[in-house]
């Protein structure tokens, strides 16, 4: 097991070629927010807008539009009943984020079903939230991209089938294997399983228990995915810049709120990038 | 009578042990906010956030979603005209408020009725508000739960039958033993009344004489007894902390404005925690 | 003609008592908003409570609601189509404010009646806006209560036919007679027509001028009135503190924004307090 | 090609005349924002508030109403389906922005075609987003009115028919003269065709690479075009001040978003009125 780095997050976290424009930091769809948990898809798309995405588009239940926008007005919408304009525009993506307050009903299982079908080769996928819950219902081998789930324990056991005192390195290891995918597994220290390592985040703090704070990490893994070449390095500096932010806000806060740590990522990654 | 003291908040708001989750802060449901008061229950669930609730869902009128998350989009939100949905939900949490903004009309009385017929021994129960003054108008015992009651001292009128003048600790006392429930009366000085105890709270500040504030305190009680095992400790920590935060922006201000109080919470409780 | 002082000010604006509750600062309803000037009465409501107003409700076109809400939870709301409903709230009111936005079609001219016919004799009107514009329509003397009509000078000459050019304060002060209410005429430097007196405001600044300026004036005379004994220096205060603050913050503003107004004047009026 | 400069911003945002009111700094409508891209109105119309602009307007779909004036109830709304109403205010104003998440259907298209039908000489227009990808489509010379584009390069690639690579100065020197309008082609380094000369903007980072950014320049240029007689000086300021703030945001942040860009233009433009 092997420790998250500042070095690994200097080196992926590059200063930006002065030639380039939004498409160069990516398109990125979020998919998730019913009408009880709409506030999750909102945080994470204010936590992919504030990592840098280039162009951020939520699908959602159209009655999370007006609250997205009245504080984000840099995220587009879509809503996410309209099956054929939400296929077309996940062709155009570069990162696909699904689960963040998307529920667990017919509506989200088919908006898991289409993504899972249409997501191609080169794309990068994030599997969280409530997603996971329907993923682990299903016994489908996970199609052909670069993907990520990032489940917190419970998730992972329903994932995984492994119990959480059951969930070793070793173990969620062998897990990760068999799922094909990289697994960001949250606790208070965060385990991060990649095809070839199991890497540690030093960081984290009781402050970040609270809900939301999940959605706000999958932003960010995807927000930098869509940045950044190296996939799994992406992941990677998400959750160690995403913890060193709540750890800097807890020596002054006994909670810290998700909005907050979005807040402070464009300073958190400018230093990064100077290093 | 007893002053709450600096020492019994610092014992009360202990640190966050580094194994924990959203889960361990506790589920806080709120219920209230009709089309009319949909601010007062968007105030209470600020309060209760900032405080540090695990995972908060708020039961309230389907028009106020929207305003509700544009601001907090940390809370989930359910309509609380789905009274089955709403009872289901009931059952899970660990605390349950009501009163603000629900107003006194029938669905307020049935939702009241709702939550004294489902709450459980072990559930934490906050009242306040319209629900006090719908409370005032049974004459039915509270049920087997730990509860507290956040009257002004018109609405302790009402559910005292004890007039302004003859509100004296004695008399406060002898009704909140016939009550069954800790009684947080407030005024300047806020008195608190337990089962064997008169607690007097020290602070407090005409500049928070203004629309919301005991909506705001209504949410830190709930939000405190999420987190802290002693239910009455917890509420007196939160009506300290709520006038030591209002005294002090009071410094500088002529009014202090309810979601003001909110947004310094956590710093005031992560102080308490170091002591 | 008399300047608006410092000390008139400090004099009017007065600590609060420490034995006091919300109703003390009084009751204030705002009336305005329609489907197209919503802002108006939000910025209004804004100044209304910044300034202290104890307990303020708005009657507004219903697809206000919820931008108000977001942020302003400390406002109660009720759609102002509801006639019967908006006319005994009235009642119950010591100050209400018509016109920010209030538009000037059938119902705005019905909603000003219905004021009109209303007020009574103890309570303080505010009007301003769209409701200028409608009252100088009609011919009809204003009843018996206690009025400010706060116009600019385009408002004015519609109100008093004075041209802008004979604007005079000889003029203004013949037509202020007629009018039985004390006038606010708006311009760079403001000037004030009581009963016995001319009053000059000594602040202002260009950067003031801007959409929503004016509305946010209105409120605050409003939440002055309602706190404050005396109705004319409660409207003094409220013109010089008002422009006070403006002339501060385009010490580095180009334009002031209405809202940065009134986020400042809890402030202004606390270093008042002590004076 | 020649340098814009801080002597000219300077020259062009000169003091406010202390006689003036709203009305002296323009009449300014939005027309944009449809259901999928309503923030980028909201964001275009906050930096022409933030500009100055003083009386401000947005023509947009009435889904975002409630958003827009979450966040700036500076401005006022009208439904941009309700063609006579629009066509109406259209007339009374003094510079119009069209384009900003307006979309390229049917109801764009007709109301790009009541804009350039209706404008007048006087007013100044601004073109900008999917407006110009609806002008590109038609074969029509432009009205006679004070005209400026303000492409990216994809967009300008459209509308001049010079592919990316071909987009050198004297090539769009020649396309801007064809098309009768001043020209602000946006790159890393902004470059601005006026009819007799071609400008470069020395600014810029790539920080500002991100959904939006356009949207804040075209509610700049349409703010300063309100209030500064040289049409041509109030846009280059307008380029220059607008890349000014970002790169100074971007000493500390990895990414700008375009609300903290409007944010700071009251600043910017003081300080630029006092040199």
């Amino acid at each position: 097991m092997q420790s998250i780095t500042t070095e690994l997050v200097h080196q992926t976290i590059t200063r930006r070629p002065a030639e380039s424009h939004k498409g160069t930091y990516g398109r990125l769809m979020l998919i998730g927010g019913n009408q009880n948990f709409g506030g999750a898809i909102i945080m994470a798309a204010t936590a992919a807008i504030y990592s840098g995405a280039g162009l951020v588009t939520v699908a959602t239940d159209a009655s999370n539009f007006t609250s997205l926008h009245a504080q984000l007005p840099e995220a587009m919408v879509v809503d996410y009943r309209q099956t054929a304009y939400v296929t077309q525009l996940l062709q155009t993506m570069d990162v696909i984020i699904i689960g963040p307050g998307l529920g667990t009903d017919q509506l989200a299982a088919n908006l898991l079903t289409t993504v899972l079908t249409h997501v191609q080769a080169h794309q990068r996928l994030v599997i969280d939230g409530s997603a996971l819950t329907l993923l682990a219902a299903r016994q489908q081998s996970l199609p052909d991209a670069q993907i990520v789930v990032t489940p917190h324990q419970m998730e992972w056991q329903r994932l995984s089938g492994l119990k959480i005192a059951d969930q070793t390195p070793t173990a969620n290891r062998q897990a990760q294997q068999h799922l094909h995918a990289i697994a960001v597994v949250k606790a208070h220290h965060t385990t991060v399983y990649t095809n070839d390592r199991v890497w540690f985040n030093p960081g984290g703090t009781p402050a970040m228990a609270t809900g939301g704070m999940g959605d706000t990490l999958a932003g960010m893994v995807g927000g930098f995915a869509a940045q950044f070449p190296d996939f799994t390095n992406a992941i990677l500096s998400a959750v160690y810049l995403h913890s060193e932010v709540a750890d800097d806000l807890a020596q002054s806060r006994y909670v810290v709120l998700p909005h907050q740590i979005s807040a402070e990522i464009p300073k958190y990654m400018h230093r990064a990038s100077l290093a």
